[in-house]
C-alpha cells in the first residue's frame, strides 16, 4: 500500500528557503514524519522561488524576435522573451503555441516558465537549468536533517495525442528514474522484452493528485511505501535526443 | 491523504469473469473494502482476458503486408497482422517501430496489443475497441455489488520525448477525465489560464506504482481518498485529433 500526503505550506517560499526543513516541519504540523526511503516531490515553482529563479516582467527587455512572436502567440513580449531565453531549440511553433526544448533539456510548452503562484502575474518562474543537480542539493538538505529520501522536482505539461496536463519529473536524485523489468518473466514465464517503467514520472503524476488545487498552497507531496532503487542518474538520463525520438 | 492498494489476484482471469466481484473479493481477503467514491483501475490485459479479447497467434493468417512488415519490425508476421488489424491509422513507421492510432482511438506503439501475462507468448491480448463502454459495464458490475466507484482501464505506453513507459487511461467511467482549473485563482489571485489536469492519466500512472511487478498477479489498483467529479465523458473526450495535435 502506498500513501501520498500533500505538503501544505501556509507561508510563501522566498529565495534562500531550505525546502527540506520546510517540508519536514509542514508535514510534522499535520502529524506526518518524513522517514528514510520516502519520496519527496516538489513543484518546480516552489523550487524556483527558493532558488531565486524568478524574474519580474517589468525588468525584461524584449528582443525584436520576441516582439514579433508575441503578437502571434498572444502573450506579452516580455513573457515571450523569457520563453526564448530559456530555450535551446524550438520544437514546434504553430497555431499560437510554442514548444521548445528548454535549457534543462525538457521538451515542453513555453520552455516551462510559469506565471501562476509566483506573485500574481508580475513575475515569472523558470525551471532550473540543471534540475537534477538541484534535486541532489535538496536531497543533501534532507540528509542534513538526518533523513534519506528520494527527491523529485516536478512540473505539469501538455503532451502529444491527449488533452490535459500531466505532472512529470524534471529532475530527481536518489531514486532511479526507470524500473527496468526487461528480462524478467511474466505470470506465465514469458520474458518481458520492453518493460521499463518511468517511475519518476509516475510518482510525479501521483503527486499532483494531492497538490493539484490551485490556491491551497501545496508545494509538493510525500510518498510512503513505494520501493525504489537508489541512483543519481537523474531525469536527464531518460530524455530522448532528436535521433532516438520519432516525434521530434 | 491518498492510499493506493494493489488488487492481487492469485487465479487467472478467464473469459466471462466478473472483474468487480474478483476485485472486491481479492481486496477483502487482504482486509480492504471497496467503498463508494473509490477509484478502481484495471489493467487492459485483465480486462481483455475477461472479455475474451485475445487471439492465438497460431490462428492468425498474416496478410502479404504483414509478412513484408514483419521483417522490418523484427516481429512474427502473426503479431504484425494483429497490430494492423487493430489499427485505424499508421502514425509512424520508423527504425523497427510502429506507432498507430488503434481502433479505440488511442495513439500508441503496436496498436497496444500485448503478449505478456496472457498465456506465455502463445496468444495476444488486444485493447477493447470501445474502452469507455467497457469501463461503464464494469462500473455497472460494481453497482450491482452495491458500491459506486470510478472505473479506469489502463495500459502502459511509450511516449514522445522521454524513455520509459508510463501507465495511462484508455477508458473510464464515472470519473471526469479532466479536472478543469481554468478561471480559478492561484495563491495570489492570478487567474489560471491553462490548467486542466488529466486526472485519469495521473490516477493510471499512480496505479502502476503498485501493480508494476511483472509476475505478481496484480490486475489493478484501488485508490482511496481522491476527490473527483462524476462524468461519463470517457477517455475518448480527451483524445486529440490530427487537427488539434502538433505532433501527429
Amino acid at each position: 500500500m502506498i500513501r501520498i500526503f500533500g505538503i501544505k505550506y501556509d507561508g510563501l517560499i522566498k529565495k534562500g528557503d531550505n525546502l527540506a526543513k520546510i517540508t519536514i516541519e509542514s508535514l510534522r504540523r499535520n502529524g506526518v514524519e518524513v522517514e528514510n526511503r520516502d519520496v519527496v516531490t516538489l513543484t518546480h515553482v516552489a523550487v524556483s522561488k527558493a532558488l531565486g529563479y524568478t524574474i519580474r516582467l517589468s525588468e525584461v527587455k524584449p528582443s525584436p524576435l520576441a516582439v514579433a512572436l508575441a503578437d502571434r502567440l498572444r502573450k506579452p513580449p516580455e513573457e515571450v522573451e523569457i520563453i526564448l531565453r530559456e530555450s535551446r531549440e524550438i520544437v514546434r511553433l504553430s497555431g499560437g503555441r510554442i514548444i521548445t526544448r528548454n535549457r534543462g533539456g525538457i521538451v515542453c510548452a513555453n520552455s516551462g516558465i510559469d506565471l501562476s503562484n509566483v506573485d500574481g502575474g508580475l513575475s515569472m518562474a523558470f525551471q532550473p537549468r540543471n534540475p537534477d543537480r538541484v534535486a541532489r542539493k535538496i536531497r543533501k538538505q534532507f540528509l542534513d536533517e538526518n533523513v534519506e529520501v528520494g527527491v523529485i522536482i516536478t512540473d505539469s505539461f501538455e503532451r502529444p495525442f491527449r488533452m490535459g496536463q500531466v505532472n512529470m519529473a524534471i529532475g530527481c536524485a536518489g531514486v532511479a528514474p526507470i524500473r527496468d523489468l526487461r528480462g524478467k518473466t511474466d505470470l506465465f514465464g514469458y520474458v518481458l522484452r520492453f518493460k521499463q517503467m518511468a517511475i519518476v514520472d509516475e510518482l510525479a503524476a501521483a503527486s499532483e493528485l494531492v497538490t493539484g488545487s490551485s490556491s491551497e498552497g501545496f508545494i509538493g507531496a510525500l510518498v510512503k511505501g513505494y520501493q525504489y532503487d537508489f541512483s543519481d542518474d537523474g531525469v536527464k538520463s531518460i530524455l530522448r535526443s532528436r535521433k532516438t525520438d520519432l516525434f521530434l
